[in-house]
């Protein structure tokens, strides 16, 4: 065997042994029993161990010294591995598990300082997290920028300059279409009933289905949290049902949908390679929302799913298509990220990602982030924050140091925005066939363009191939300004 | 730490790694997706690479050198550290990765023919499994009796020669009880109508609770082949549904149950340790078998289970709680091991000892097998064998070199058998509990006699503490005799 064969071998088994981390934690979130917690954490701790010492193994570095790829795949191959092994290799041992211990305890500082509304029961652990984080940025970063140095573990190529460009041209007619859709005199209801839960399951299995989810390499399971899970041949999904809010579940499906389609799609010949899988945070989550927005909750696709649900529950409430259409995309303003309208959704992660800029730069000081929450909430939202749990202590992630990690939730918008303008551009025939409930003009395209390359390109490489140009907010602000200026009569 | 200390942590994190593949066999057997097998065998074939590395680690060999055990049980777990250390030393590589591939290939063989109905499409690579099989036991036994080598993977401190004087007591009154139950003027009708799965599901539930399964640290899934998975806190069991034959499901769970309780129950102490699990097959199977059989086919208990069932199923076309129990209990030949009662099913493993014994001394050769099947099955159950599907090739074991493995389900009725007489003489009012469905009386005395105890004691020390006396095949003798005379009225 040459070197570079060895080298994909031995990846290949790591690539393998990760999936089974994967499967784990799926297990835990669907299926574990309640008492099985303590064992689980030690079963995975060890499996991390093995991980760890893989990803580490100093053969990787003689067989990279050593190896030469047989083709431009192969080049891609390298590269991935030897970006995660120096990765790996320029922070020290110690600092790893330091960060690993104080990111569990935080998170459970987090979690009780959220149910108690007390952000000071919070605060020193999270000090803790972000000085170590500093610190692990300065290692990686090699006298560059801290908070670049950390947006390549969730968006490679990306830099804090050039998203600060992108989101400064995206928040003010972000916040003007804001003003201008609440200020509307069009009333849209909610729908406010009950929709039995084997209702909404069975529904959302057709919407799974109808976007192209391969339920031989797959399943659906119930969970808290809506996830994706795994790659290749085995991509699970969970969802979840409000009894009065039937589209937080079908909603929940399409998107994850959207993720679980990219890794099953991915070109089989990556299968168990460090290019088998989606290409990047921000391009996963353009996936998901594209399906999820500019697909899931168009006009042509929401009078499929209103006729859908007329099938499966009757008269609901909602008089006809338009209506339905305008009672999914209703925009209200909400404290919470995760609940926000396509219209609110950016301006709540435009906030984090300028707040943690800060933070990692040393411009902001822990004790100061509530203030600086409210304050910047008000000014883009129009409305005070009532309580901790609906602000600062709201999400889960700078409790496990994954900062860098909420920008891309926009720039996924933005890249679905750009592929759904290209798209438009290119495929003819798409709402006609969407208001029959079929997606594959649109998902096929996507396939295509996106879905099998894996993480064989860059992800701006890869979206300007896809799209013929460099990627840019302007598409998807003119997509938000048209679809709710029609909805809202503006 | 100190060599202990160390040997044991690493210990810990190998038993841990043991769960995570039995976890990654139970997702296979009840949720993994159709087409996700490809890849879950690169995923186990991985992880089984690193338990391999580990358990033949040499710093093993190093602390067990070095360590001194706090205390007896320590002196135990370092016992069974060395047992399967120098075993797994004692194997070439060379010949474990040929076990490996041939019992792979095997297996598919094994299938084809079973299908088939051929068993020369089979023959060929149980030569090749046996020849294998024949040199890794010359390897373990060190000049010593190659099936008494093979037999320590499942029943340490059992020998061929011992079981063959037990064993030859038991058949020749097993098969005068047969001919007298079969040559009985008593019929017992079999219950022949459907009963539907949600119901069967719900009692199956029910029985679980009822034998102690504790479902904070298990589940209940269903698969093709019943089974229980797993050691300490996440013990997960399966069961399966026959519409007209619901005591199949019944009794599955029970059975399963007797295994997952033993492993539920094993003292927290010797979690993830080599002494948190059961103590050999042949215990494992007592506990299964006394479940199922001396507790949950005895007149006491069927009578409860007989009101469940009229409670579910309404009248069901058995007319009392005494049909119910002959019903329950009602011997008929059948060619198949698997769905054997409990008069037939150990002449089925004794044929199966005399066979596989003869296999590995060379006294048989593969080619004249079914032959030899064939006799001895006419010779102790009166009936021509029809088809190889329904004789010689009804068993996975042969195919996956599990040589050793047969004798420990009639051993494990044997210790069923001396555990019952011991319960019954110690504890009062077992039965009055029974017929209301509280199996507690009985199975906290198994709780405290057997499963606390896991691996501390070998198997033969344990059954002897627990009842006072030397394993025998009596009391069980004494034990069907009882039980189908008054049945059949003989």
């Amino acid at each position: 065997m040459t070197a570079f064969q060895e080298l994909m071998a031995f990846q290949r088994e790591t690539e393998a042994l990760g999936q089974v981390m994967g499967r784990l934690g799926w297990d835990q979130e669907t299926v574990m029993p309640s008492g099985a917690g303590a064992q689980r954490a030690e079963e995975m701790g060890a499996l991390d161990g093995v991980l760890h010492a893989r990803r580490t193994d100093p053969r990787i570095g003689e067989w990279l010294e050593a190896a030469e790829a047989p083709d431009e795949a192969g080049a891609r191959q390298l590269d991935e591995i030897r970006f995660v092994f120096e990765r790996t290799q320029r922070v020290p041992a110690r600092l790893s598990a330091a960060l690993a211990r104080t990111t569990s305890l935080a998170h459970r500082a987090w979690a009780e300082a959220r149910a108690a509304n007390d952000f000071e029961m919070f605060a020193p652990k999270l000090s803790e997290v972000l000085d170590l984080t500093r610190e692990k940025a300065a290692a990686l970063a090699d006298g560059g920028d801290l908070y670049d140095a950390l947006l390549q573990d969730y968006e490679p190529g990306a830099s804090g300059a050039e998203l600060e460009a992108m989101f400064g041209a995206l928040r003010p007619r972000l916040v003007a279409l804001r003003e201008r859709v609440l200020g509307s005199e069009r009333v849209v209801p909610p729908m406010d009933r009950a929709f039995d839960e084997a209702g909404q399951l069975a529904i959302s299995t057709t919407l799974a289905a109808a976007f192209g989810y391969d339920l031989n390499h797959g399943r659906i399971d119930k969970a808290v949290h809506p996830f994706s899970s795994g790659s290749g041949l085995d991509v699970r999904i969970t969802t979840r049902t409000e009894l009065h809010n039937p589209s937080n579940c079908f909603y929940s499906t399409i998107h994850e949908v959207g993720h679980a389609a990219y890794e099953q799609n991915v070109d089989g010949a990556y299968l168990l390679t460090p290019l088998g899988c989606g290409a990047s945070m921000g391009v996963h989550e353009s996936q998901s929302r594209i399906y999820e927005n500019q697909l899931g909750r168009s006009r042509a696709f929401t009078g499929w799913l209103y006729r859908q649900m007329r099938g499966v529950f009757g008269d609901f409430g909602v008089a006809n298509e338009d209506d339905f259409y305008a009672a999914i995309n209703r925009c209200n303003t909400g404290y919470i990220r995760t609940e926000a309208n396509e219209v609110h959704y950016n301006l709540h992660v435009l906030l984090r990602f300028d707040l943690e800029r800060d933070l990692v730069a040393g411009r902001l000081e822990v004790a100061d982030l509530p203030e600086a929450w409210n304050a910047r909430f008000f000014k883009d939202f129009g409305v005070e924050v009532d309580v901790p749990a609906n602000g600062v202590l709201q999400d889960v992630h700078w409790s496990e140091a994954l900062f860098g990690y909420f920008p891309t939730y926009t720039l996924g918008n933005v890249y679905a925005g750009c592929l759904n303008a290209a798209m438009r551009a290119e495929v003819s025939g798409l709402d006609e066939a969407l208001s029959l409930g079929d997606t594959r003009p649109a998902t096929d395209w996507l396939k295509t363009k996106i879905q099998r390359h894996g993480k064989r390109y860059q992800p701006k490489d890869l979206i300007g191939k896809a799209t013929g140009a460099a990627p840019s907010e302007a598409p998807l602000l003119e997509y938000l300004e048209t679809k709710f200026g029609g909805i809202y009569g503006l």
